[in-house]
């Protein structure tokens, strides 16, 4: 196979200033000359985009069962990353994605308390190997992304889906769950403090991508 | 665990009178003082069946990637099995299901050529060893299916579905992969030729079910 693209991930929980950050990170590859595809999951092409919007439809409050959950969320991934993201490496892109794997141990793992052994399961299944070069974790304490996220809604006049009704206690799960998949692997997952200024958080993440583009030329 | 319902499936490519042998054995069952749940697969609950409307969605003719399709037929069956089929089985009602995991080996597998091991994974992580007790497998030859099929799309002036669209040999390996399901589990699988007039294929259900009822009761 031909040198292929690298694959970087932003995670973390809701009100860390993903969407912001991850502008910062596809500019800053492409002011190094880098093809970057900027996508995110669940969703990334318009059949994975439907799946997800079945995730997020409070579906006039039929429960979601555990398993359905957890398939649909495969399901939308192996059609991303049959569409977009395998076909961007393979032509030696690089993909930048809001959100993978990582987030489903965190919110259907941690947060929904399915058994990370039947996600790992799922995992195998689709990804076959395939894993990120680089995981960028946005990380604050729960109360300061609390606070973000209802000044957030309260700009938008917003409803909030049903992700977004979950209650203090499933974020903090979902947070515990994402600090032990970047514990488990240290290599891959880099925790950035995201409670400090913006501009702080920023030469963060761009001294971080500058040593890993240092060490992957 | 109280004695619990029957499951019985329902099986058959397209136009091998499904629908209305359906009705029949709902009717046989009824008449006997069974309390029978009525459902189908893809769906049987309003979260599935919206999970159904992405399976057959030609979705502006993006491609359904194979592992996403099975993962989608798997979430809709989590989903259906959690809601409708448990709790009915529970609390003692039958089953009479439209489709259930052998056409997900039918169509997955012998159609889209999907490895039978990759959905049996699926098959056991979701189902946990709940499987049909009876299976009805409705089996013409495809040219007299194909004909009855037509005869129907006619009638409706309807459109065609994303499967209905596929070609012939398509259905033709379906038809041999469910021959194939019976023939590894020919307790639990009854083939039943359905071409020939509708009350010799009703007369031939009818024994079925009483000989199963009497064994049993």
């Amino acid at each position: 196979m031909t040198r292929r693209g690298r694959f970087i991930t932003l995670e973390g929980g809701e009100g860390v200033g993903k969407t912001t950050n991850l502008a910062l990170v596809v500019d800053h590859l492409e002011a190094h000359g880098i093809e970057v595809v900027r996508t995110r999951e669940p969703g990334g092409t318009p059949r994975a985009e439907a799946i997800r919007g079945l995730l997020l439809d409070p579906a006039g409050n039929e429960p979601l069962d555990d398993d359905a959950e957890l398939l649909l969320v495969f399901a939308a991934r192996a059609q991303h990353l049959a569409r977009v993201v395998r076909p961007a490496l393979e032509r030696g892109a690089w993909v930048v994605c809001d959100r993978f794997t990582d987030a489903t141990f965190a919110y259907q793992g941690g947060g929904r308390g399915i058994d990370a052994s039947r996600i790992a399961e799922l995992e195998a299944f689709v990804q076959r190997g395939l894993t990120p070069d680089l995981t960028l974790l946005l990380d604050m304490p729960m109360a300061a992304a609390q606070r973000r996220l209802e000044g957030r809604l309260d700009h938008d006049g917003g409803e909030r889906d049903r992700f977004e009704r979950e209650r203090a206690e499933f974020f903090e799960a979902v947070r515990r769950a994402y600090l032990a998949r970047a514990k488990a692997a240290p290599d891959r997952v880099c925790v950035v403090n995201a409670d400090q200024p913006l501009d702080a958080v920023q030469d963060e993440l761009r001294t971080l991508l500058d040593d890993r583009l240092e060490a992957w030329s």
